[in-house]
């Protein structure tokens, strides 16, 4: 079968290799949609990812969908030919974290895409059985693909703990962004500013629903903000840009009392303010991943409540992988989501 | 002014009364849309409603909306001239419960309607300025009198600690039902499965938003659920029908871990099996009027993301206020929210 | 290898059975101590209890402690040789509720004396090596058998939600009763009041840590607590009887906003008055079984925090298993827990 | 009556000022105990803390207790004569915080000690009736007035959202570092590690229930909680030291999934690895002051639960109250809590 190897920065072949075996409770999966993620492009152009370092050739690729070709032993949730999203994640299942219903944080787990684990982008890849979810009729596969990030968001508002009819922002407007906010607004936020420097993902936010949008290269958004509150502040902030400035804008306009979600990662260390955690006693919370939120993420976009073919931006056939890389490092085309498709 | 008062069941009179004054920290409200509540009419056509009894002539009404006329000293958050929606109970702010945030517990709370408390059904209402929130220009008072009963909806969603993405079932589709339903569609959930034998109801419901909606005289509705969720039952149940074969299908039809939110008043005990509880480890949440819920309410309204217009049947200026209740008594013209105009 | 294998209502025989194998994953414990639990009795003198029915030859027994004879591949927490208890449901690690962390809830859990998976009573058992925990030097084998009941009481205050400095009520002082109540204790519970009417048992509660003891026989319970607490009533209260009176006692004595944790197994349907649950916003919740304690009770266990030796009232060798039985049956000797060492 | 009066930096001066007089609601108080706080030192050597200024004569003090003597129109809690612990916070009781239950962080509070608002190192204290609180027989004033930095302690440990058994981490053992100890071990934490470069604290602290003891400049704190906890790291860390190597060890030693608590105030900006919060999806909690704790600390003190008295190492008279901010500032005979008996 064919599969995209990495072999050094911007080495990246497409090759054929073994097809895998499928063990117990596992199933194969014919890899339909495979999206472009942020840390893709981050190991495709610096053979490392905040800690994770490629050594050997390696298959990257964590976002994606395809359909049942073969069902281990032990398999009982789905047969051969089931249309699925796949959780890239596969925990030990024993572990303190597992049994606590946090699996994303066992530290045994086998994550497509995160070295030594290779990911998805190859015709087929074996898969824990219990970790894929069937989707429906109207679900297309480079929609299923989008579950991914989107689970990141539902875990970012999930971790949030927000209240229906909360005053929510945004910082970033990524693909992540863009989903953490859908997520706000299909768990009841009544408005969210979004606030990205990037003209036309802005746009693709207000258009995806947010009530204001703002560019932190224009606007001063903590003066803003504070005048569009009453100097209250917003009850949840979502840092989704892993910007040290927008940590700490975060930190100024989050309401007493409110919720600081960091999501996004960070390339260096960050200062700040501590008393506005004391004084306003604020909680900041971090997003690791996802956990127990696929099946309402697939339920929310089937049901039309999230939308997720807007984000889909390029779409490129496996032999074309360098094309849909290249598209996002030099951004052309205004990318927001590019699929790649084995 | 003048006021409907009610000096004996079916007794209902519009006179004249004196204008009420305002007190330290109140507002006067020239009241502009009152609805109708089922405890209401309970007092209309009894005397009595769980545990109140109407001793002396009396004004009913605590779904309510208006104008500011007059501001009290130490008022400074509402002006003349300000169009609200009014929180019809007025704690005490000193209690244990006023303290921890759960004022709808104060047990010294001053109820509009709720004897001895002089309700709404009047031109002129003091009221306590904290509890009084300023509606937008776009919301009519109509709907801004609906604020109540969807903050019962609110609480009930609050209270369910509900996920996004959630499958939910609502049984009872009158005015706090198809709010229910409507919280819980805004806060994520993803499927709605409403309940109720009267057939315009469930229309209702469906053009609402509900996913699936059953006539339980016509449908065993404990074997649909089964079915249509493969024996795992809904995530969350509210029971807003107060009827004790619901209570027990609730039981029933609720997910291992689940949660049933009581939010209707039953007539008479309750007989069930608690084996149920135990053996799914279930959650049974009683819900009493709200708190903390109404800006949230209307944020949601406002936004459009909850429609009050739909439920509004019926309107009528004060002095036909017994047509208004009469019409709710023997169900004429399909009743849903019936709107009294003083 | 020895065992108790139960034939029909009060024929118990002691027999030869083959040693079990152990599976990937698993470990073979020799087994030291196995509590005497109510539903054990309750198999014991009429062949079923709640909904299992013992239809083949049976071994019962679920509270349980032992040391580590065989480690099965795959296993790298314990070694040959360690003193354990046994948390004895094994659930599937795939399903929904495993996913989520109350893999109590598991449909499809192994768990010990629940027919058809035989029991502890017996020399030797298969174990999941990840259910199986270390204990200290200083814990006995007797008193890590007790980690099992304790678990219900911890999984109990867990679902109270209890805070600190809390005033608590238990329903029924038998072992489980206890534990929870030495759990609420050692959880920050500041005041308890224990009811049952058995003499020796209150005075064990008292001994242990109760700051008031009631025989409901003698003294008006409701009264007595709307006095204690000047009309206001408990913080929580854990309900272990499972007799319907003491759940009608339990809804009034609860505060406004109070917690019911429903402990105890009825035998029969209850009936109660839903407004208490409305109009005080009551929650009643469920427990079955535990998840996720049982580190944490050892813990407790083991600093002394929690004693489980003031329980163990009796103890006999597997060949007079019978002898253990019918003395809780015949309440011979004041029994609270009754170990069997095989 | 006489008060002490702070003009300058280390001018303190007890003078002769008028009696204040007793509002509605109101009760005045005969001050007999007030613990002098870390703030309190700040401002006396500075004249300023956090933010707050002192610019005219101003009285400080907020840890307080002591015995009514005159009660005002509309109170009904207490009554003359009463013992009182005097929570010395009085919010608006009309804002969104104080609807929600979190007065703490109303922003028109009235906090004794915080300029402009006179505090309690005086003879008598106006106070609103619903925030004092009775005490029993057995404690003394002196303990009553430690009422107010174990509040603090609490609502740490409240915020903290503690799993009875769990183990825990303290940096910091001041006196609120030593009552945040004593709230989580009374909470249910099983292991306490308490952490101080000052002796004769870490011996209290191990006097009052630490199970283990360090000193950080003796000791790599995150070595050795790392092999304490088999590289699994604490629960929960509470950080009361206020030092920005304390934060930066708190997040390398909490375990994923784990809470650090931030109590202690920072006199400068921190910097900070942002990949452990992400990574381990830590929660980062501030605490500011307390909501709705003071009861359960006075009945959690009152009961034996939590000891006051071990900290209580200097007594001074008003008249000698320079002395008692001195014996802080030179840590003369190791001060932990001086009290002033005006």
């Amino acid at each position: 079968m064919k599969a995209a190897v990495l072999y050094a920065p911007y080495d990246l072949r497409v090759e054929e290799i073994p097809k895998p075996e499928v063990g117990y409770g596992e199933v194969l999966v014919r890899m339909r949609a495979v999206g472009v993620c942020g840390s893709d492009v981050h190991f495709y152009t610096t053979g490392r990812c905040s800690g994770f370092i490629v050594k050997e050739p390696f298959i990257l690729g964590h976002e994606c969908s395809g359909e049942i070709v073969e069902v281990g032993d032990g398999v009982d949730n789905v047969r051969v030919g089931d249309k699925v999203a796949i959780e890239p994640g596969f925990p030990c299942g024993r572990c303190y974290y597992c049994k606590i219903g946090r699996y994303n944080l066992c530290p045994d787990v086998v994550f497509y895409g995160a070295p030594p684990i290779h990911g998805a982008f190859r015709e087929y890849s074996p898969a824990k059985a219990s970790f894929v979810y069937r989707i429906t009729g109207d679900m297309s596969f480079e929609e299923a693909a989008l579950i991914e990030p989107l689970a990141v968001g539902m875990q970012a508002v999930k971790r949030s703990g927000m209240d229906s009819g909360s005053i929510v922002a945004v910082f970033g407007c990524g693909p992540v962004g863009l989903l953490t906010l859908q997520a706000a607004l299909a768990s009841g936020a009544s408005s969210i500013i979004a606030i990205d420097p990037v003209e036309y993902r802005v746009e693709l936010a207000e258009k995806l629903g947010a009530t204001y949008t703002l560019n932190p290269v224009r606007i001063n958004v903590v003066d803003y903000i504070d005048r569009l509150t009453n100097g209250m502040g917003v009850d949840v902030v979502f840092e989704v840009s892993g910007n040290p400035k927008a940590f700490n804008d975060a930190l100024k306009i989050v309401r007493r009392g409110g919720v600081l979600v960091q999501v996004g990662m960070f390339e260096e260390n960050v200062t700040f303010d501590p008393a506005l955690i004391i004084d306003k006693e604020i909680d900041i919370r971090g997003v690791f991943r996802y956990a127990n939120v696929y099946e309402q993420a697939i339920r929310l976009a089937s049901s039309g409540r999230i939308k997720l073919k807007p984000l889909i931006t390029h779409t490129f056939p496996l032999d074309r992988i360098r094309e849909a890389f290249d598209t996002i490092v030099e951004r052309k085309g205004n990318p927001v989501k590019v699929i790649v498709k084995p």
